[in-house]
């Protein structure tokens, strides 16, 4: 996806719109959602333009990946929250609104307003093994192309 | 959260249960959920004894973050899909079911049958301020304890 470097995001990281700064490193800004799904809500982003998690580099998302545990247990420990889901949207379809990738870490409460009922469907005979070996497939592709 | 090794994943990494591999690497397992949300729905996991994402060591997770950008490109193109839903549930009232700590990366399309609605809270007066305080201290205290 094309980067827009208008979005809200963008200009977060350009510091011509302010944020609420929970961690910032060389590489990723964390800082409260301004419209929570519950209250103590946190996205983290990379410094980079990259619209989705697909057109990360590697090692940037090695570098958010290794700030969420952190992150997990201060949002826990602030809040007092139950739990947490850590939700990437990846695509609009999907629920991205803001195209520059974000990491929500949302605390969740027992009994909270939040319906996020998760439908289950199955495989028929080798229907599996298809999907398994498409997805193998064209992982091997990306690496081939990438050598 | 205490770790109960004969939770289904870790009788898969033991090679007791069978699952539809996709990626291995020697700290990371990905696999077809067998009960998807929608066809093509990858599980990844750390080979590691971790039941939440707060359990879970920083270089393992930065190792599982790194595999999510190109997991991701391949789910996309494998299934076709529209966008993806990339979500880690943090204990049992954000959805959790399986106690070792799992990345689900889930397939959308437009018109899917998933509806997972956002709602949105807002911070009232200086509220705000006070939860990024209190997430920034918890975040402090818990490099404190670090060193």
């Amino acid at each position: 996806m094309t980067y827009d470097p208008q979005n809200i995001f963008a200009k977060i990281l350009r510091g011509e719109i302010p944020a609420a700064k929970v961690l910032e490193t060389n590489h990723a800004l964390a800082f409260l959602d301004i419209g929570p799904v519950n209250k103590g809500h946190v996205l983290v982003i990379p410094k980079a333009e990259a619209a989705t998690l697909s057109d990360l580099p590697d090692d940037l998302a090695a570098h958010i990946g290794s700030l969420l545990p952190r992150l997990c247990r201060a949002v826990k420990t602030a809040t007092g929250a139950d739990a947490l889901n850590i939700v990437v949207n990846h695509g609009e379809a999907a629920g991205q609104t803001v195209h520059h990738v974000h990491w929500h870490i949302i605390p969740r409460f027992s009994g909270d307003a939040v319906h996020w009922p998760w439908p289950h469907q199955s495989y028929a005979h080798d229907e599996m093994e298809q999907m398994r070996s498409r997805i193998a497939q064209s992982l091997d592709n990306a690496n081939a192309t990438d050598s």
